[in-house]
């Protein structure tokens, strides 16, 4: 696999779009550089203003060591969901930062080709700074894991 | 890539080990089951009782949409140095369940193959839950993120 | 003031009480040992199966060196609230101790008698481990603190 | 009790103390306005550049239902000495807010007049953001409660 940054959309343009603009972009099949999303197969699914769901579906290789998912996958999904939540509600030109992210695992996971879908949604968006709250459920609506993350935000 | 698990060590064996020496069987060439450590390229590097490393190399597959290593890396660094750090020190037959996972980002890390180096360390270990820190750090001792933990444990 | 406790129910009668039907005597005008509840004048406002209400009225004596309301009394009011939603879903000869408290702080609450009200929910709650999120809002409505708390659970 | 502010520095004398010379103000005799360690009884025990200490003596009105110390008090602390910790490395005019706490528990403690020794140290401090790590013992070194806290740094 290449890991040549396919640029899709010129920069200039990208400065110029607001948080949900640019998320949305993801929505479309633009191709993309490399990322944790190709590397994980996890999928934006949908994107609302101060609200981001992504999918993917388990596989032998997020197994820990008990054969069940690693935590690390939901912890990921739901930095990926909190943290673009409170990117759809930025200006052009703003940016933020995650500082800190904290994990709830309620039930364990299968690795065998298992669904998970994580939504983040905001709680707070200041003007420096935001949290938001997020779930990872299984597609029977199980809840998996949930979670709440602070960001600083550049204006 | 076969996802068929490759057995290397017979269960009965496995089930009369303590936590420290199953660990240790990770320090050896023993062919393992695919799991997130062969995902990400993830080897543990040091198995001490109440203190485990593991590092990795970074990869432009670990990016975030900015290009930095993605925050779920160092998250699976974590829980993954933090709850095997809790299970040197249990006993055979004894296992645990992460319950929570917090997360301080402190430095973006490149994805240009930069060495990360996490290690859990226990706090407190109880009969039946036990708490846990770590740390990740590039090659120069740059801190990139820091984390702790509560587990569930079974006797 | 005497710090001897001042039992208005029999001990029995507690011991056979569901932890909905014990925190609903909270409503009641019983005598009550000491308390923190006391100490900061918290009082118990509402009790539902799955999540519990307290309120206080601020004072100076709640000051931090910055003059506004100490951090303290917000993670005071979560862990009150959100610990004792875990409660009311126990039935009688169960309990729940507190393992972790996140808190997340929104925004400054002012000394001069504000009110301050905290709810807690449960968010999942299973054979040994239950977790639950709290708000603290002011009597507009303000998001001033929110968290999320995991317990231990005996059955 | 009057709520009437003591003030025993002038306002122009405080602004140009650094947050290391200021907190040390905090070990002298200085009558001081309304506060939480008032209420609490909480006293500065030491305060050196990135670490601080508080006390307390615990009170039957520090209770919680089941008569063990309520978990704000450690909370409380634990708030009280990484946020100090982080300000003794500010400049003059510098200034700091709490954006999170968390805090893991140990091991009750008693009511009965036992004192609780609680220390932060700073982990990071930045430009912007500031980490800090913290515990609680009691007078015979065990440990009560620990935790982390994410600090705003405005300079």
């Amino acid at each position: 696999m290449s890991t040549e940054p396919a640029t899709a959309v010129d920069a200039d343009v990208l400065m110029s779009l607001s948080g949900l603009e640019l998320l949305r972009l993801g929505l479309t099949d633009a191709p993309r550089p490399p990322s944790i999303g190709q590397l994980l197969g996890m999928r934006l699914a949908d994107v609302e203003y101060g609200s981001v769901t992504f999918e993917l579906t388990t596989q032998p290789l997020f197994s820990n060591p008990l054969g069940t998912v690693h935590g690390g996958i939901a912890a990921t999904m739901l930095d990926s969901a909190m943290g673009c939540a409170v990117h759809t509600t930025l200006e052009a030109g703003a940016w933020y930062a995650t500082l800190e992210l904290k994990v709830n695992y309620i039930k364990a996971a299968s690795v065998q080709g298992q669904t998970l879908i994580a939504t983040g949604q905001t709680i707070h968006v200041g003007r420096s700074t935001a949290t938001a709250e997020g779930r990872v459920v299984d597609s029977e609506g199980n809840l998996i894991a949930h979670g709440t993350t602070t960001c600083l935000i550049r204006r």
